[in-house]
């Protein structure tokens, strides 16, 4: 047990390229891509995929298809001709792919899980799992780094809500400190977007994106919580939804 | 003459870590350092110091310093012993340092000025120098990125706030647009903040910091707006005041 007086840190990262500066080999670092890889993660596993390998790379997910693997891959918000799935929640709410192990691409998620390859722990978090995310994060007796993916290395606003809806969350518990301003930037953003997330994200460059993509059905999604309560860990190379042992 | 409806961008980097991904060749970059470097040069050049050298290394300070030259060095938020001046901004209103030369050193500051020497150019930004500085700024007709010296390459929320206020003002002119979050999210967070910036700095790391050192006067004065109104410039290896031509 925990002593009362001694809290664990949660601290942001606000992308992987800054992730470097962050010593996480006794961390559970928590990969947050709310448009879209880890809402869809969440969704794919929430509807019952078996298990999701991430590969960093489009050739790398060729390599798997060629090899007769089922394969999602999403360049600059589309899905990458000659793939079985995209970068879509909307896609994963399918019968056909319970069970099954799909192999996983994206911009900026699956980058985002590499860099924390030296974690304690890797967990993927977004809106759609906020609840019971944070229930289990609170319980673990870690310190915790929320790792948004950004977009190509750069900062992104609704990456910077998810990890302040988290960081506000853990932190009403009374378990958790932080050093850096990072997180209380996050949780200061949050507060202020919170009661409209959409509306607080329509000026964001990420936003105008999947617009212009005619994506506002998965912003919605993305943006609900609690839609899909599991908890995706790595376990080896595999993301698999957590079970309590 | 720019035409009405071609924009120049405004985007803010939170640290020099980041720098390297945003190209700077041909932008106005403004280094920012609140708490107080860049607080502390506009004090200077506007208390009548000549100009002042930015060195990266205490090593390099020494050197100047034993060749004759008036030297400020800055560590972890204190004065590095041996050293003639430190890094508070209320040293520079001292009628003998009119007309000097002073080299200058500091933990986060003068490392940024570095790190955007590819820049078309580089001044230096902070409340002191609000106004005449975004009134500088909104006539260049040149792309802008504000560089936030962070804290040992972290995110810093004083030097976000302050990049915030600066793209607040230039966006009111109509002349700037932004393909970033990060311009979007430090203008957010400065009009949440803009009332009472200090109260709402209480709970950051580096007020903590300086406050334990009794810096509380040296805190209030870097916030306050238009108290050194001066723009420093970087010509050469120096910075100086920006005299209209």
């Amino acid at each position: 047990m925990q002593a009362k007086d001694i809290k664990n840190t949660i601290e942001v990262c606000f992308s992987p390229h800054s992730f470097p500066l962050y010593p996480s080999e006794d961390s559970i670092v928590v990969v947050i891509d709310v448009l879209r890889a880890t809402s869809s993660i969440c969704a794919a596993l929430h509807y019952g995929v078996e298990r999701i390998l991430p590969v960093a790379s489009v050739l790398e997910a060729r390599n798997y298809q060629s090899k007769g693997f089922l394969c999602a891959a999403e360049r600059q918000a589309q899905k990458v001709e000659g793939f079985d799935l995209g970068n879509s929640p909307s896609e994963y709410n399918n019968p056909k792919l319970k069970g099954k192990i799909i192999v996983f691409t994206t911009t900026n998620g699956t980058q985002a899980i590499r860099a924390a390859r030296e974690a304690y722990r890797i967990v993927i978090g977004s809106f759609v799992n906020l609840t019971v995310l944070c229930e289990w994060l609170s319980h673990q007796n870690k310190n915790i780094i929320l790792l948004c993916a950004g977009w190509k290395d750069f900062f992104n606003i609704e990456d910077t809500l998810c990890a302040g809806a988290i960081a506000h969350k853990l932190y009403k518990t009374n378990r958790f400190e932080t050093n850096i301003d990072s997180t209380l930037a996050s949780i200061s953003l949050y507060e202020l977007a919170q009661k409209d997330l959409t509306r607080f994200m329509e000026n964001s460059s990420h936003f105008k994106r999947l617009e212009k993509l005619n994506l506002a059905d998965d912003v919605k999604y993305c943006f609900t919580p609690d839609l899909a309560p599991v908890i995706p860990i790595l376990e080896g190379h595999y993301i698999v939804p957590y079970k309590n042992q």
